[in-house]
């Protein structure tokens, strides 16, 4: 009975499940496998091109004909501080030297491309488009609609979820404060939006009527029923398919998640200048002093790209952006199915011998 | 069923619900009254005098014959700053002014007075002594289990819990990121030991033989439900009672938690000098700038006392301590025994209908 909510009946999906689109970690064959299962594979096209975007929709599409949901960011508009830019090239030209990379040049406007790549979307038309850092302007709200595609947009407050809904999205992303990667957060300063699940959760669903989509630190069946009796319509899991089979992320990364524990993550702006949870490493840790110094995203990200892309080569996970949520106890090394299968069947079990 | 936990046998009681030991805020009343109803009431007894704890748990015992707890904090070694000190003074001087109050004498070593409220602890023997900012001494411990009263330590990561049960305590409460008042952090810096109820209750279930008691933004039957299906064998529920007919806090206070949403707290260490959630005010608001000089606690807290009392007294809520947990938006005005029989029915009702 759990299976069916009004997030599947919505998205006309098996399981209240969807893998969360991380950008850079949700390859096709991770994507279509999720949909397979019954669940929802996302897409995280946030740093990809229109071109790239098109194609990895395509490659999908070949591997199934299940509903997908494909995410992008909103643009944002960092405000560029050459002193700022300065003295950052200046701390981060030790890993430079220490990994053989030169500095990047930083183009006086980084172009977002949201326009072409909403285009794509629109005629690509995924089941589910999910956005986040903010709200989407209202032109491409009336235009996904149009399509069919439904708008799914992440609040980190009960404040966001609110302001979205009355924005027209079709569900809501509850990131709770346990969530790896980025903070969603775009009304209030981030220590303002900092809100653990099980606040943020039946909080939000009291004042939202479309449907809720928990995430952070949601690993198993005990975290999926515990979300969807505090009013969540479904639950959204990162961390969990990092570390499945058919994750692309490095053994590296993967073996990092495996072995770390509840207190090994911590929200950082070093690595892209937007906060964001990662396990701490070497690179998070020194950087920690230069907070003040640290550039609007995606410039951070723009200067600390170079070092991230060497480090993933050598293999060197003490300078990697390594994004996890706060349950890495209870991540498995695991096929994608078969978290899936036992996601369903221990949900069963749970809801049958009910404490 | 539910109601048959591995903590409700240990402590003897009918309910798997504690009311929080939340200093100067539960009255003998209040501890009775959730006692009388089948949960376990706390008495907050850290700031009280030894003459006090016993008086207190004497009138306790006139008013239920039902097993209750008695909280202490661990003693601490405040590093004693003169220059933070005078900084701070200055600093505090503004609102003393305004309140009209003179700047506190500071004796060079604050008497805990731990052993003498130990002494009293062990003689009167209440069901559950529980304690909370470190690990206590195995003497006592020895003692206590003597005395056939219960030993419960607070814990906000794994690890924590692991070194607390190693350490012989009967039961832990696991302390999330969401709760409200003081932070029990002892083996780690706070900022590596902010871990939401989701991610803290299934990993330290996973390696804690001993019962967990779940705590921070559990409100209602939802959040006492999603708890035990994390792995919680009971919940410990603090604002939830705050805003009881029977909680001793002023209608000014009761107003401000009844009035909050899930963005209105944050943790501050201006009040006590030890890292806790607030609603924010003007002093918090205020006082951040001055974090780096704020004085270990207990100091802080007897710099900002007079004027903690005075805005009591004056009603003037902007310059009070205002604890309190995430959830805000789900506090009643109600009395303690509605909250409870509320909770047992939504309960029942909860595990039915369940998704």
């Amino acid at each position: 009975m759990w299976k069916k909510t009004p997030f599947t009946k919505k998205a006309k999906c098996k399981l209240p499940i969807i893998q969360a689109p991380m950008a850079l970690a949700t390859t096709p064959e991770l994507v279509a496998a999720v949909s397979n299962e019954g669940a929802i594979g996302s897409y995280g096209a946030a740093l990809d091109t229109p071109e790239e975007i098109r194609k990895n929709i395509h490659k999908i599409r070949e591997l199934t004909d299940q509903p997908f949901n494909v995410n992008l960011f909103t643009p944002l508009n960092p405000s560029r501080d050459e002193k700022k830019i300065h003295a950052m090239n200046q701390i981060l030209q030790g890993y430079r030297d220490e990994l053989g990379v030169e500095a990047p040049t930083i183009p006086k406007k980084i172009p977002s491309k949201f326009d072409e790549k909403m285009q794509v979307i629109l005629e690509e038309k995924p089941a589910i488009f999910s956005f986040t850092f903010g709200s989407l302007d209202l032109n491409y709200t009336d235009r996904l609609r149009e399509e069919g595609i439904l708008i799914c947009g992440s609040a980190t407050t009960v404040e966001e979820g609110i302001y979205l809904e009355k924005n027209g999205v079709d569900m809501i992303t509850a990131q709770g404060f346990e969530a790896g990667g980025h903070r969603a957060t775009f009304l209030h300063p981030i220590k303002d939006a900092l809100i653990g699940n099980f606040a943020l959760i039946p909080q939000l669903t009291d004042h939202a009527s479309v449907p809720v989509i928990a995430a952070g630190a949601i690993m198993d069946a005990r975290g999926m029923l515990a979300a969807l009796i505090l009013g969540a319509s479904a639950v959204q899991m990162g961390t969990a398919f990092l570390t499945t089979h058919e994750s692309p992320i490095s053994r590296e990364y993967k073996n990092a998640i495996l072995k770390a524990s509840s207190s090994s993550t911590t929200l950082t702006r070093s690595f892209t200048g937007k906060s964001a949870r990662a396990i701490r490493n070497r690179f998070v840790d020194e950087m920690d002093s230069f907070e003040e110094l640290t550039c609007d995203f995606p410039i951070q990200g723009r200067l600390t790209a170079p070092i991230r892309k060497k480090a993933s080569e050598k293999k060197k996970e003490d300078l990697l952006s390594l994004w996890c949520g706060q349950a890495p106890n209870l991540s498995q090394d695991i096929s994608t199915s078969h978290l899936i299968i036992n996601l369903v069947i221990n949900m069963d079990d749970l809801v049958k011998i009910l404490p």
